[in-house]
């Protein structure tokens, strides 16, 4: 059989390197999560259990790709980030985007009892995927602290939109709620909350507020020693979640690792 | 909260669409399956429950994708084919592999049990993706003979080497069955396959010889008239898999409509 | 010397090359050729010197590339179209469309004084140029007859324009000129020109109203045979410079060869 | 005329985007300059009016394009660098490397007879440009010592090889010299030129030893005062043309401002 006589149609392929000694970003979102956060009555206005599948989903995806520095989730993204160093896939753009998704899309639906139980998924979930190369640390932390930003400024509305429709004295339609907030800035939709619903925003869960960062740290782990049978601290690098602020400094400076743009292979 | 400060870096994506007016191949490709097959205990040299569940995916890849003409698959990969009109995500390359590569991972997760039973998923799998644009008809068909002749080779390969590993009487380990087909042509795996086995390549499951196609077809349905309560025949698009030759002419002559360009949107 | 310790910087190229069996149509533009032209006092609205300096240029293109089909030009813009079967500089963009740029533009400074004698340049013309991919010869026509309707509808917008302006009876201003224009169609554009100069829009060079078509013709030259010093008459490769309508059937039947894929390299 | 019905060709354009916050390298490289060389009798191993107008060729350039911060040539190639925060032409890459190099080869024929005197130009220079994007001062400053090592190797091979060709005692044929030099490292190169030729190396030309780097320098210029008419002494940015070591650190202490980034435009 002349397989050579077809072969040559692998030559039509235009893959896309991504630029070298620059941060890559692939950010993960949900393919038409509204109708499927409704059909699966995901709690408003966060449904913890998504989020710590969303969560679960991004800490297999960091086990998997070692050039990972840190991920950063929010509603129904993620966004991870991977040293300037990494040669993953010799940073072929649809390799990288798409096993990563794929990873991720096989985990939380494997995942999905774990944290939704006996409640069934109803139709298959999917996302979508991009990469975006930062050269600079400037850049890569103004990423960071645009898609806070972006959690902080739809959260604080959801909060206010659900606490509105939700309300058990006087309940708001979705129209009416809507046009209460066009008009509201920052201060004024911290103000509903805490007169109306006595909702102090500032302690509501730091999941909803702030977003989840998975970052590898050097940690102190208490184990059994194989030698000795006993117990002993050791270093271990840990798969940390926290609900930080990511936008100030003192996140960065705290975790100096993660902004290592790794050793370069030239 | 200055979101907008931090907006530019959305400036630094760089997307890449696919050439207009060109048929756009999309291959999935099993990652690690090696390991993956034996970590779940495929049959050899062919799984029928893998492949069908494979065809299950790439089914409701087709049914969520109006543009696609036709699917090819075989072993742990699967081409969809769209035709030259289509302006799925504005042939936006990202959006468009890691959407159907997520779709078809989470249904190949989720349908798992209804062909491999109680057997439970031991770790998640995961596909890669890559467009290709192919300007015409030639080019394309050829490109669905290159994969239909290496799903040939690779058979007949497979299907002799477990043949002489497994053989009950005389079982070959892998490096004798392999120094054994190396020096082999066609005509001598065949030949092995029947003296030694009593095995006619050419009775064994199409499915596994000539890999599976799916593709709409306009077909008489049976179905109850809403009116009448009356049985009637309808002409339906019915999605068809079929195990047959598509390196030929009968099977495009049979389909001509599958080799239409789509109305183009100028 | 460890220049190989620099040289890891060569990867950080990343050339993009065309889709394989497509039409390349690279087009060049002159920049900022509106002053350019003022500069150089350019006969209004067309100047022939310069319309033949752009075709001299462009066939100096020609006749380096092997597998430009056909040429077309107008203004200060021309376009090359490569066969679907053109590996040139296997394909690669960039250089493509800088060496054929370059090499328009220095035929163009070095031809200067053919065309325009005494007059000198006053300081370099420039160009830019893009490279297009067309898969089809229905999108390659429709790509030709777009720029021949651009020429058209410019040419009898300057030809109106300029009239008006250099009309030595009762000129008109520049923005009475356009003023005048800007609620005119096609007909009335026509009916200007005829009843108020004279002009018959259909009876001007049509190298004005056309633009002006490159290609290669079979045609029987006359010639003096080197063996016997008599006058033979070979046919032979020329290329042609006419000013033709490229929108219809009639060019193309008359010129079959021109939508010639040419043999694909596979 | 349906100009319209035409114009969806202008979507099968796909511009490539250089991405943002890096610095961008053109550089340009005669097209067959062996034999444009020998055709124009440039002398060997280095031609002092070449490389002169190809420094003229680049300062015109540089005098263009406001974001270049320093360019740098050697042979016929020459390298521009443009800061990180340049939108040049929106960092689209065809428009950047086009235009450029269309003004590098228009400038370079009509500068030509300044150089070259009456001997005419018999045919048509022409020049190919690439650009790419380096995220780094590290990596820029690799790039600009892989050119400057490439132009010592080549230079001092050049070198050794024709004064052993153009011996006017012994002269060796080509073949010969290339034999000669295949087996020597610079230590030997440099030691025929000094014991076989009298020539150190060290002392030759530095243009040739060095290439030439062209940069914009704030500078005392004396001037005659518009007002007084008296001469006074104003800071001037003048392009200054030097024969430098670029690969050790004393050229970017003494000119730090080559090395900012710009300010970005966010």
């Amino acid at each position: 059989m002349a397989a050579t006589r077809f072969e040559y149609v692998r030559n039509f392929e235009q893959p896309t390197t991504l630029l070298r000694n620059t941060w890559i970003v692939v950010r993960l979102d949900g393919h038409g999560f509204h109708r499927f956060s409704k059909e699966h009555q995901f709690a408003k206005p966060n449904d913890v259990r998504a989020l710590h599948l969303m969560n679960a989903s991004a800490a297999a995806v960091m086990r998997e790709f070692d050039d990972i520095a840190l991920a950063y989730g929010q509603s129904d993204e993620f966004s991870f980030v991977f040293r300037p160093s990494t040669m993953v896939y010799s940073r072929r753009e649809a390799k990288i985007i798409t096993n990563l998704c794929s990873l991720f899309t096989a985990t939380f639906v494997m995942q999905w009892p774990q944290f939704f139980g006996s409640q069934p998924l109803s139709y298959a979930p999917s996302f979508d995927a991009r990469a975006v190369c930062y050269p600079t640390i400037a850049n890569l932390r103004d990423y960071m602290s645009w898609r806070q930003a972006d959690c902080h400024i739809n959260n604080l509305y959801n909060t206010a939109f659900w606490a509105l429709v939700l309300d058990s004295k006087d309940p708001k339609t979705e129209q009416q709620a809507e046009a209460i907030l066009r008009v509201t800035d920052s201060a004024a939709k911290n103000e509903i909350l805490f007169t109306q619903f006595g909702i102090n925003y500032n302690n509501i869960d730091p999941m909803f507020r702030k977003g989840s960062t998975l970052f590898w740290r050097k940690q102190d782990v208490e184990e059994v020693s194989a030698k000795t049978g006993q117990p002993v601290v050791r270093k271990r690098n840990v798969l940390a979640t926290e609900y930080v602020d990511v936008i100030g400094e003192s996140f960065w400076k705290e975790n100096p690792h993660l902004l290592s743009r790794g050793k370069q292979r030239e």
